[in-house]
């Protein structure tokens, strides 16, 4: 039986409840997780224990295979040799911080800006998304001389203090900072919910987006905060993938200008050629930010993260303290971050996601017309959400997306879910999906969806 | 000419007025830190640019050798093979996260927490010891239900929005907590300073120190605050390595328990062997932490950390929601930190730290006897503090200390500074240090000492 969790981020994890109908080597490893306590999370009523991975694809202890549509982080690739062996040669060279000089962490930040907006000139380097985060919005504080931070209603930035409080889908056992101001993500597949009797266009989201902005503004100035920063995933990743509408966050970011706000754009998941039709999610919406960060997917596994911001942005804070984050930036991970970089490059990765997210969608769309279940099917490049849906209506289905998720799990296919209904299949692989994946994934897809239909 | 720079963390560091004395190469390299912005500080008037480490050796790009007697991430030595070996056999292997079961994070778990007080039953693991720090300042407000931390005059814990505010080592651009109170340091060389004539015993200390706590907590009540906890690296690294006198820290974790706090042992300097009669700083002391906090040293450079508490103390944070740190506790960081432990096991690497560290301070003492500008020497295993002032007097001597530095690095050695005056030689190197290796540091020692005088 399927049980409906109590916070979205619990919503597909093991429980206690789930624990006899487990195998035995399974609960003995479950249960030495005891001593890790009980905030972490296993994926999965039957959760999975790997061994070994490559390219697309995850070996359990059994020997039973899986084609992983879900880890973003190995983004070229389980175990790509090209990463392990540019760490490997540097951690026999040298590895150590940013107070010595250092040519790799030079290259690399030369080169990564280079991927970014010519007013993007400052760069810093962090281990975790969180990090990056945290520090983003410090800059934007001391910048702005402002506290109010706008995220949209189901973001996920990270697990600091600071930046728990600005990421609602922690739920509701975490407080959000009293700076923070909610407004609710771009859902143009329910957009009765944002006012209209239509999908609306990308002119309109923008529009209605801007307004939302200016609401949580004045609520702002209301207290006596003024706004320092909006933040967000231009993927919307945690709120439930809205990517297939491009362009509206350029009236947003216009506005949060004309507040006097910063415009952050946490790329963790949208940035490093994602989306496939650009590098970051940003060029997606034809928008330039003022502060980027990122973290996930940089080093292919390896704890980089990175802040990269205009240096008029950045001077007010940078200049007034020093920094130093021990392995932020050291030789190891940086020689992993550029190894990444040029393997995305020397692969032509940007142009292979384009072409085989845009397969994987037709491919998705055509089998959602004969499984109403499907509600809808959206995404850019590798990141595709997928709605599950009470047949004949709009309305979310969080636990046949869950008995879908076990499904595809016994069929060989690893995913995650999303949104704040926690209806919405996340199917966002490694970038070196191959068109055999494609296939290998549809038919373990249409198996899944007739298994619980 | 030597200046004294504006804040501690500055106070060792490369100034632009010190541009004209580099050669050509460096100063290309500092010109292209540029990118990097005006918080990244480099060591030294003539900053190092190192190509090559091994062991406790490093070097630069023009081929000269330096001793590392400041390191303490690589504490199994730069470029340790067995490290390196582990790391990259489980990059080629399997990388993923605390997601999907795993034996690594579970026997490492297992592993770590069997060298700590059998009440520290939990584990969690993050990249930085940032992020541990955070972490742990949450769990304890959640545990007590109460904000109010206690910390020593020149803390450093960290550089997250939270962590920053309790580490005023980062000085006056970085405001401290309103939640934060800040006690004097334990700094038993300037004694009068604490209101003794004589250099107090450990018992005085201990009474001494329990005094200032009751003052801190005291004050936290008349502004409503309720203790959480006293936040303290037991080697009190950046206040000035205090680690001679033992034992003191009993009384004061009494009396933060009688208020109701909690201690949070920061493990990051003083753990993993580091003072060589124990494996924790805390054992030093003979104390029983209630949060146990590291990071640099775990994984000899890659990106790990972790908080350890009792299942008491961790619950009620732990219980009321999801945690998950992306890179925190994957297989790779996992086999490094396995490898690390391994290593210092494998090779009786506490043992060694003991008798070595206690020669090189033997030695110093000796040396200092010659010198009256050595006003003190002091501390336990691998971590010494060396105190520069004015012959004759106990007064600090910044600027002298800035030119040992300077000329230690002139003599094939490198090392740092410490303690709110900016005065103190932080002699901290990885911890396979050899008997060769104290004669060659006592040698440049001797030699650097002399110049300066």
């Amino acid at each position: 039986m399927s049980t409906v969790r109590t916070t979205i981020l619990d919503l597909n994890s093991f429980q206690n409840e789930d624990m006899r109908d487990v195998d035995d080597e399974t609960q003995r490893l479950i249960k030495r997780r005891a001593e890790l306590g009980p905030a972490y999370r296993l994926f999965y009523r039957h959760p999975v224990h790997l061994v070994r991975g490559e390219g697309t694809r995850l070996w359990d202890a059994d020997g039973n295979e899986f084609l992983d549509m879900y880890n973003n982080v190995v983004s070229v690739g389980h175990c790509n040799k090209s990463v392990a062996d540019a760490a490997y040669k540097q951690m026999l060279t040298l590895n150590t911080h940013t107070r010595y000089l250092h040519e790799g962490i030079l290259d690399y930040a030369e080169d990564i800006l280079s991927t970014m907006p010519d007013s993007i000139d400052r760069i810093m380097f962090q281990c975790t998304g969180s990090e990056a985060n945290d520090l983003a919005v410090r800059v934007a504080e001391k910048y702005t001389g402002n506290k109010g931070i706008i995220i949209t209603a189901n973001a996920y930035h990270g697990n600091s203090a600071l930046i728990s409080g600005l990421s609602p889908a922690q739920g509701m056992n975490q407080p959000l900072s009293m700076y923070a101001r909610v407004i609710p993500a771009p859902d143009t597949y329910h957009f009765e919910k944002m006012g209209f009797d239509h999908r609306p266009t990308s002119r309109e989201v923008g529009e209605w987006m801007s307004g939302e902005v200016r609401k949580a503004a004045a609520d702002f100035r209301k207290h006596g905060v003024g706004l320092a920063a909006f933040l967000v995933d231009t993927a919307f990743s945690s709120d439930g993938v809205y990517l297939e509408s491009k362009g509206f966050l350029k009236p947003v970011v216009d506005t949060v200008h004309e507040l006097g706000g910063v415009y952050i754009a946490d790329e963790v998941q949208p940035g490093f050629c994602r989306t496939g039709d650009a590098f970051w999610g940003f060029e997606h919406h034809g928008v330039v930010p003022d502060i980027v960060t990122s973290g996930k997917p940089m080093a292919n596994g390896l704890p980089v993260s990175m802040m990269a911001a205009s240096q008029a942005v950045l001077d007010p804070f940078a200049s007034s303290m020093a920094y130093f984050n021990t392995f932020g930036g050291n030789p190891v991970s940086m020689a992993a971050a550029q190894a990444t970089l040029n393997y995305l490059r020397d692969n032509n990765i940007q142009e292979h996601v384009l072409r085989i997210g845009d397969r994987l969608r037709r491919e998705l769309k055509k089998s959602s017309s004969t499984h109403p279940v499907i509600g809808d099917v959206r995404g850019s490049g590798l990141f595709t959400g997928c709605e599950i849906v009470h047949p004949g209506t709009k309305e979310p289905d969080a636990r046949k997306t869950l008995d879908i998720l076990e499904e595809l799990r016994l069929n060989g296919v690893l995913t995650g879910t999303c949104g704040i209904n926690g209806n919405i299949l996340k199917l966002r692989p490694p970038l070196v999906f191959s068109d055999d994946d494609v296939d290998f994934f549809m038919t373990a897809f249409e198996k899944s969806v007739s298994a619980v239909e």
